[in-house]
């Protein structure tokens, strides 16, 4: 695959980020096919809606409600959450020939995994999504801030496709780069997502300016941020000491924004946990780092996930 | 004071606690007045209602609606809440005569030396309750489980004062014990209220049941106390190594008991945070411990209960 020019292009999981990058592939031109369930009507009838930096796109999207009618094809853009990966099993294999790439967009750590142990490790590819996103109803998306993706292979090899990816996205008016390192990128990726989403979720539904205005909260998201970094520096994922303060500064400008995982709670929907502190805290043990507050919050979230909200 | 027998005793604070230990001295003949406002009503007119394994206690008890009708005492008994210590500048003085010993019932940290610093060291007394009570209604209190207290010194001299106390909770048939060093036995009671109290709130309202029977949350429990204990001995406060499986042993006989702070937060109240967590992570940071999950925990806390529950 040295182009998506010309590629069929599923994606499975269309909630905010699955529609957000397929759909801006597909208004660049590229043959992308939703696989949707209940917004299936709304986008057939509508196409897709994404309100983005004060303009609205609206335009036509090849869909499907089942994988069969779409049939193996060349990229698969996995947006599915983390918590119902087992669907894949059923989701994906019509989807699947000999040279299909699986691309996971999902947050936190054992995906890729989870996709390599059943379809093969060669064929998967990860990527990071910096993104502020919210699904304001059926296909129609909001694009609140960022939007840049970073691209990777789950084998560390260099591959054309990897730069293919890259290409399609940025010919799609996103910043996109590839990357050297998928595991280390997922781990620079948790050094935000474990404090922000998890924070937001135990503090009671706040917001990530909630989080920065409070001292103790903010103190405790940089606290997290360091464990995170620890353990990633002891598995040889390097992470640069201002990074932390990096990550605090640029979420400034997020403001009042609901972090995914404080938004599937409040809505009653399944939380990432394992993904996002589940997995971090099983492999930072496993290399002997000592992760006390991710442990703590793993262990609230893991029990206030668990209820149902109202 | 080396005896209670024809002392007058004042209750400030009538709640649960302050309520069943004053309500005790009065049943069995002492002479105890209860300063209430919202239940003074109700305990005036068919005296104070206590639960208590298994029989219902209803007895008259003098009571009060200020303290000028009060005037001053030998002893008081504050069950106040820590977060109201500051009425007590307006409800002690009238109470206050040369010799009155001031006797806080009250968790935490911080309560003796507040007093301490306003109406002098010497007369501060401390105790720390372990009882399960319920203030079901107005001057009716349900009592759940245990029931003993420990009675201290704020100063550490020994004091016949002391064994006047005990011998008279022991009179009204209450478990009561004279302890050397109050600081210390703070500090042990901490070691439970620290875990129980807090994860009952920041994992979104559960009983002390629910903490022992969720693996994640019993394993922060401990690793909590363990923070907790260490502090201590940095203090010098020695706790011996296996009084934390010896607490969470003797709280599977609590059941589905809600720790007084999260029925706190259940209602609406204000919540110890700075005398049961603040201080202590105060105090072990001035002796150089690291006591990450507390700090998250009262981080999280102090968030939680700022914001009013419905």
């Amino acid at each position: 695959m040295n182009s998506l020019t010309g590629a069929k292009i599923a994606v499975v999981g269309a909630g905010a980020v699955g529609a957000y990058y397929g759909g801006m592939l597909a208004h660049a031109g590229y043959e992308v096919t939703l696989l949707l369930r209940s917004d299936f009507d709304a986008v057939r009838a509508r196409g897709l809606i994404i309100h983005s930096r004060g303009q609205t796109l609206q335009f036509p999207v090849k869909t499907a409600a089942t994988p069969c009618e779409i049939g193996p094809v060349d990229l698969v853009l996995i947006g599915i959450k983390a918590t119902a990966n087992q669907a894949l099993e059923q989701l994906l294999p019509p989807l699947i020939g000999q040279h299909t790439v699986l691309l996971t967009l999902q947050n936190g750590l054992g995906n890729d995994d989870f996709l390599a142990e059943r379809w093969g490790a060669e064929r998967i590819m990860g990527a990071l999504c910096f993104v502020c996103l919210n699904r304001i109803g059926p296909g129609e998306i909001r694009h609140l801030d960022h939007g840049s993706i970073t691209v990777g292979e789950f084998l560390k090899s260099d591959c054309p496709r990897t730069l293919a990816v890259v290409d399609a996205f940025v010919a799609a008016g996103i910043a996109a780069s590839g990357v050297e390192n998928l595991q280390a990128e997922r781990w620079r990726k948790l050094v935000w997502n474990v404090p922000f989403n998890g924070l937001s979720i135990a503090a009671g539904g706040v917001t990530v300016a909630d989080i920065l205005n409070d001292p103790l909260l903010q103190s405790e998201a940089r606290a997290l941020m360091y464990e995170v970094t620890q353990a990633a520096d002891s598995m040889g994922y390097f992470i640069e000491p201002d990074y932390v303060t990096y990550q605090i500064n640029r979420s400034w400008s997020m403001g009042p924004y609901r972090p995914s995982s404080l938004i599937d709670w409040q809505l009653g929907f399944p939380v990432e946990v394992e993904a996002i502190w589940g997995e971090p805290l099983k492999r930072a043990a496993a290399v002997g780092v000592n992760t006390p507050r991710l442990q703590l919050l793993y262990s609230l979230l893991s029990r206030l996930t668990s209820v149902r909200q109202c």
